[in-house]
């Protein structure tokens, strides 16, 4: 499970290892992304980029500079499989003891390269979490370090046969999977939480609401999950991937579901 | 404001930095503790040990066998300035991509030393944060490294003259301050608030309620802490600190306060 490559900088000076007191150890400072390397490239770079800066910015977090970074990564996928992950974490960097943010940080970024899981096409068997996102929405939305909450859900259950845990948040609303945005096709259109006030606003998600006609945000509550016509799992690794089975519900393959797949790999080959 | 003294652990394995794929920077996987040194020894390293203890079982993290860590921390303590602050990281480790813990988890422990910040006195002015602390009971009371709402209310101010700020949670309760806890003198009894769904349970905010008569968890107003006849902050570095001032509302020092501080320095000389 370790990284193929691995490079850490601070501010754009290469350095050996994290530091100690580095912040995002500290308190979660920072931010990450999880991108898909295909044919040797990223393929959703431009996406990954834009969603880093808009949550540094919303942390206060200086963004590297975009030109400088698409090298570094650049560099690291020269030796890489062509198919592969590559993950991105940003933090404000070092800091002393206290949690007032440094006046000129230099931020902290950590690029690795890992293999691509084990390829599979669902359908996903997903079950509901009891763990409940807590409403911040501060946070909401952003790919932050802060993740106890996920670690949390993703050990309610270890049979490797089940795939996913949907979540709720503190309101009772579906929110979205430890590790994927969840979308149902209700009435012919595809919906998926809004996440004003928890959750992660992924770049798959982001995809299919800005290329598919009619898909939107929307409350949804467990009975829409369950009662929806399909239902599908999405993140920058993976794609699409249908949900067969959550609970003892069942979904039997939906031309809508096809058809959206067909779609997003005419635009990404990758998926 | 960088570290007297550093010794990272891998399990018991003395290593010479944290790992980039470390769990606790990846998702602020784990717990920290922030001690008082003084007379080059922890006064209260048991209780230190014990909220770890308790939070690492809530997270599945194992616990350092404490003889080993008392040996290592003296260590540490045995070249440093008599009256420091010592601080512990315990993170579930390096693991794998995904929220997923390891089955068989090797913690890593960051012990690093820190000058003792200036003394101070008091009294503090005080002013109220508009980050509101989200409602996560599976969390609350434990000092985990998820401390992006403390970095995001402590980014509110900047004037060095303000010395701390009250958060409330997002129900309107006061809940603690960034780097504190908070007690109010009501009716002649203190009252901190309970921490059952936000906030970390301090050390010394546990001594209070375990030293001092009366002394009680309640729920506590914004209206509540500003008509209290006396109010102090809390933490395990600086003892109790008497507030001066919060926002309009002003207080003279209380014979309570004092009384209640020279019961701390009986117990505890470091404060």
């Amino acid at each position: 499970m370790s990284a193929l490559a691995t490079a850490i900088y601070r501010g754009r000076e290469r350095v050996p290892a994290p530091d100690p007191a580095d912040r995002g150890l500290a308190y979660g400072d920072g931010l990450f992304e999880t991108m898909r390397v295909s044919g040797g490239a990223v393929p959703w770079w431009d996406a990954h980029l834009g969603r880093l800066a808009k949550g540094a910015q919303r942390l206060g977090i200086p963004t590297p500079d975009a030109a400088w970074l698409a090298v570094e990564a650049a560099a690291l996928l020269a030796d890489a499989p062509a198919e592969a992950v590559l993950k991105l974490v940003l933090t404000r960097g070092v800091g002393g003891r206290g949690y007032s943010p440094p006046e000129m940080p230099v931020p902290t970024l950590v690029l690795s390269l890992h293999p691509l899981p084990t390829p599979f096409e669902g359908p996903l068997s997903l079950r509901w979490c009891e763990t409940r996102l807590a409403l911040q929405p501060r946070l909401a939305g952003l790919k932050h370090l802060n993740r106890l909450e996920q670690v949390l859900a993703r050990a309610e259950w270890n049979d490797p046969s089940m795939h996913e845990g949907l979540l709720l948040d503190a309101a009772g609303r579906v929110t979205c999977a430890t590790a994927a945005n969840v979308f149902a096709f209700v009435g012919g259109r595809w919906f998926t939480p809004a996440l004003h006030e928890a959750g992660v606003a992924g770049i798959a998600r982001g995809w299919v609401l800005a290329n598919v006609h009619g898909a939107q945000e929307a409350e949804l509550r467990p009975a829409d999950i369950e009662s929806a016509e399909a239902l599908f799992l999405c993140n920058a690794v993976r794609g699409i991937l249908p949900v067969g089975r959550l609970g003892s519900k069942a979904w039997a393959p939906h031309p809508a579901l096809d058809e959206l797949r067909r779609r997003l790999r005419r635009d990404v080959p990758a998926f």
